[in-house]
């Protein structure tokens, strides 16, 4: 299936003191549509357990579960897919690995990136970050709407926008070109991750038809 | 191959200014059987890059190349095994993964990972550590001579010996039961890590003599 809606990242250390796998509930009830691991400083044993019970969770929303960069983690819980950055594993030998039917998405934080990707089959471009944010600092400038817009004209693979997307401008990325927006903090960090979910899963939904119509 | 002989696990910091296969090479100069990769702290892209340089040198030398912990680095550069610790990934699912010829080595660091690797069909068995050591502190505590003995009499594999180990007490380690001596500072640290492998392959090769005599 495309992707497409409210695609969640996880951020333990946002969380606070809520367990992982509760704010993730709450994000599906609330309408996610597709769930990132993303893990960093834990021990692979630590990252499989977590990814075993998150693919446990998923499965029963028929929600695909992502792996950020650790394809042996992806493998081994029999993930639904990997999400990869410019400083991961490069995308050919990702699909290698993880085979024809793997979800496979790929970030984009310069032009060059974006014409690089164009003539490979990945599955969802990472357009990252739209907007600064501070759980990521490792990129190279933001996008902005404008840059979203543009590799939009450029190619018809499906786009995940991130960084700095929240209920007030979710809608705007979407018409911008986005096919899904990707948040953290919005949710992890929310006081409430289920109303959190449900009023920027409508918002995309909105924006997605009217964009449609 | 059976595991025997010098084992070196690598340890870029230690390494001061000198490239990593720059030490390697020196170390496969001076009779160095095994080579393990461990990296922490790095990018994907970037342990693969350098796995797959060294898997390159290594191949000259006939001399197989075992990456710590990471199976995606280890599956993409086609390395011939990965070492996992107790916190890595459990040594099935490494196996599953890797196939039935990979090298797997696994990290007992208790008496009760020794009893559970018994029946597993693992490579070798490292014993870690022997002595304390500053390049790895989240153990549970040092075997010692006594305890690397005790091992021996217990399992027929392949023993691994790791931690503190050096020109000064690889022949004992050996005799109580080592069949490979891993350091990693003994020859990333030293001075001229060419001679300090060809010193340690002949304590070690003079020691594997004198017991199988």
């Amino acid at each position: 299936m495309p992707i497409s809606g409210l695609y969640l990242v996880t951020d333990r250390g946002l969380c606070g003191t809520r367990p992982l796998e509760e704010v993730v509930r709450a994000a599906l009830d609330g309408g996610a549509t597709c769930v990132q691991l993303r893990e960093k400083d834990v021990t692979t044993r630590f990252f499989l357990e977590e990814a075993g019970r998150l693919k446990k969770l998923l499965s029963d929303y028929g929600v695909p579960l992502i792996i950020n960069d650790r394809l042996d983690v992806a493998l081994t819980v029999e993930a639904d897919g990997v999400h990869v950055g410019q400083d991961d594993m490069p995308y050919e030998a990702a699909r290698r690995l993880m085979g024809p039917k793997a979800i496979i998405g790929l970030s984009v934080e310069s032009w060059e990136d974006v014409e690089r990707a164009r003539d490979m089959d990945v599955d969802y471009l990472g357009v990252s970050p739209i907007f600064e944010t501070p759980t990521k600092t490792d990129t190279k400038g933001s996008w902005g709407l404008e840059g979203l817009a543009r590799i939009r004209a450029y190619t018809r693979l499906p786009l995940v926008a991130i960084g700095g997307l929240n209920a007030s401008n979710a809608e705007a990325a979407v018409l911008a070109g986005a096919d899904s927006i990707a948040v953290v903090s919005a949710i992890c960090a929310a006081p409430d991750p289920l109303k959190a979910s449900r009023d920027l899963a409508g918002i995309i939904g909105s924006a997605l038809a009217k964009r449609s119509a």
